[in-house]
C-alpha cells in the first residue's frame, strides 16, 4: 500500500526531514497498520485518503519538536498518526466545502467517489484518530486533541459565517486562521516536547512557535489561492474568491484601493465570474496586496523562531526552523 | 434557548419518561451550558441543531440503565448529555447525505443553511462530545465512546458502498444497522450499567439489551421510510428508495416475490421514478414484507428485554421495557 509521500518530496523538504526520515517511516508504518485493519469496501478509499495529505509536516513538526527537547518514544509516533489522520480528515471535509476537484494531483474523494462518502469518510479518520489517542491513557494529551478538533471547526464555521463578509478586519481573519489552521501545528509541536518530557516553559515556547507557524502556513495557503499555480500546487485553485471568503490579500486590497475604486472591487469580489476572477487575481498582485500577506507570513515565521532561542541547538531545532522556512517559501 | 423536547412528546414517551423527568431535564441544563459557551455565530445554529434530534431517547436508556442497577451521578448526566450530541451530530451529516430537507417539523440545517454548515456543524458536536468525554478522564469511558463513534461511520460508509446492491443479504444489512445506528445505544445502555457501579455481567446484559432495541429502532426506522406517514414522522421519508438503501422490507420482498417478477421489480428499483416509488412502496406493504421487517423488529426486543431478567423490577428496568415496546410501536 504506496500512502504516497516517500520520494516525492518537492522543494527541500526530502533535506528537512533527513534527520527524522527513519522516525517519519515508523509514522507511515503506524498508519498503514491502523489503516489496513479496515473493512475490505474501505480499503481503495483509505489508500486514496492518505494520499491526499502528502508532505506530512505536521507528524513532522511533532518529531523534530521531540527531538528538539530529548529523545523520540513510542508516543511520538503514535501521535505523529494522529495528527496525519486529523489533518487529512479536515482535508477530506474541506474538498466537500470547497467543491474542490484535484489535491496533490489526485482527484478528490468528492469527485473519484461523492459527497456523502466524503463527509462519512472524514468523519471515520477523526474517529480513528481519537481512539488512537484514547490507546494513551493520558488524559492531558486527550484534552489537548479534542480541544484542537473542536478550536478547528470553530474557525472553520465561522469562516463560513463570513463568507461574503469583505468588512471583516484583519486581526479577525487572524483569529480565524488561528483556530481552523494554527491550532493543529501548536498541538503537534508541544505534543512533541511533551512526549520527550520538556518543562512547563519549553513546552510552551513550541506551542508558540507551533501556533506561529501554522497562522504562516495558511496566509501562505491562501496567497497561493490567488498567486499560485495549480499546475506546481497540484490542487484546485481560486476556490476562496469563488467561495468569497475574504482572505489576508482580499482584505489588504481593500485596505489601500483608492476610495473612488471601492465600490466597483466590492462590485467584482460579489460577482466571482472567471473575467472578474482573473482580473481580481492580477490587481491582487499588481497592488502590492499578496507582496503584503507574504510579509505578515513571514513576520509570524521570525516570530516563531525566536521561540526556539531558549533550545540547545540540535537537529531538532534546525529541523523546526527549516521548517519555519519552508512553511513562507513554498509554491505548493 | 428552547432546546424542543419539553412538552412535545407525542406517543406514550412523556409517560415512559415520567420517573426520570427531573434526570433528563438535568442534561438539557448540561447541554444548554455547553451550547451557550459557544460563539455568537453558532448561537442560532446551535438551538435549531438541538431541536433535529427530539426525543432524546439516547441519554433516556442511559439514565434508566442507571436507575436500573444504582443511582445515578453526575457522570449518568454528563454523559447523556455526550449522547444526545453524537446522535445529532450523525442525524447532521444524515441529512447531508440523504438531501433530506424536513427533520420534526423543522428544515435541516443543510436547507436552512447549507451543506458546508452541515458537514463541519456535524463535527463541531462530535468534537464537543469527544471534549465533556475526555473531562471525566475515565479512560475506560474514552475507548468505549470513540469505539462507538468509529463504528458508527463503519456502518456508514459500508451502507454507501451497498447502495444499488439489492443482492445484499439480510444478515449483511444487520451487521450494517448494528454498526450504524445499535452501537450507540448499546454504549448508552453499557455506560449507564457502569457509572451505576454494575459488576461486569450486568453491563454486558445491559450493552446487549441496548444493541437489540437499536436495531429494532434502526428497522423500524426503515420501515417508516417506505410505509410511514410524512406528516406524523415530521421529516422526508421514501430517501431509503431514492438513495436506492437496500433496506429490510426491499430485502424481503425480493425473497419472496414470483421468480418471473423479480426482473421488473429490481428495474423498479434502480429506476426511482416518482410512478416506480409509490409503485414499489405499496407492493412492500400488500407483500407482507413491511409486516415481516416488524416482526423482525419484535424478535429483537423480545430478546433485548430478555437480557433484563437478571436485574431486579425498579422504575429504570421498567422504564427500559417501556423503551422497547415504544422502539417497535413508534409511528414517527
Amino acid at each position: 500500500m504506496n500512502l504516497g509521500w516517500t520520494g516525492k518530496l518537492k522543494d527541500n523538504l526530502a533535506e528537512i526531514y533527513a534527520p527524522i526520515r527513519g522516525e517519519l517511516e515508523h509514522v507511515e508504518q503506524l498508519l498503514r497498520v491502523y489503516l489496513l485493519n479496515g473493512q475490505p469496501y474501505l480499503q481503495r478509499l483509505m489508500e486514496h485518503g492518505l494520499q491526499l495529505g502528502g508532505k506530512r509536516l505536521r507528524p513532522a513538526v511533532l518529531l523534530l519538536a521531540g527531538r528538539a527537547c530529548g529523545s523520540l518514544r513510542e508516543e511520538h509516533y503514535l501521535m505523529g498518526a494522529v495528527m496525519e489522520l486529523i489533518h487529512t480528515a479536515t482535508l477530506v471535509h474541506d474538498d466537500v466545502l470547497d467543491g474542490a476537484k484535484r489535491r496533490r494531483h489526485l482527484e478528490t474523494i468528492n469527485v473519484r467517489w461523492d459527497t456523502e462518502t466524503s463527509v462519512i469518510f472524514g468523519d471515520y479518520l477523526f474517529t480513528i484518530a481519537i481512539e488512537l489517542t484514547t490507546q494513551l491513557g493520558d488524559r492531558e494529551v486527550s484534552a489537548r486533541i479534542s480541544r484542537a478538533g473542536r478550536r478547528l471547526c470553530e474557525g472553520e464555521l465561522r469562516q463560513i459565517a463570513e463568507r461574503g463578509n469583505f468588512a471583516l478586519k484583519e486581526q479577525e481573519y487572524l483569529e480565524i486562521i488561528e483556530a481552523k489552521t494554527a491550532e493543529l501545528y501548536s498541538c503537534a509541536a508541544e505534543l512533541g516536547a511533551y512526549f520527550a518530557g520538556a518543562p512547563h516553559g519549553i513546552r510552551e515556547s513550541l506551542a508558540r512557535y507551533g501556533r506561529e507557524i501554522g497562522i504562516a502556513f495558511q496566509i501562505i495557503d491562501d496567497v497561493l489561492d490567488v498567486a499560485g499555480s495549480e499546475e506546481i500546487a497540484g490542487k484546485s485553485l481560486g476556490t476562496d474568491l469563488q467561495k468569497q471568503k475574504p482572505t489576508l490579500p482580499v482584505i489588504r486590497l481593500l485596505q489601500i484601493v483608492p476610495a473612488e475604486e471601492r465600490a466597483g472591487l466590492l462590485q467584482q469580489l460579489k460577482n466571482p465570474s472567471p473575467e472578474n476572477l482573473s482580473r481580481l487575481r492580477e490587481q491582487l498582485v499588481r497592488s502590492g496586496a499578496v507582496d503584503y500577506a507574504r510579509s505578515k507570513a513571514m513576520e509570524f515565521v521570525n516570530s516563531a523562531v525566536h521561540h526556539l532561542q531558549g533550545l540547545e541547538r540540535n537537529e531538532g531545532t534546525i529541523g523546526l526552523q527549516a521548517v519555519a522556512s519552508y512553511v513562507v517559501g513554498r509554491q505548493r
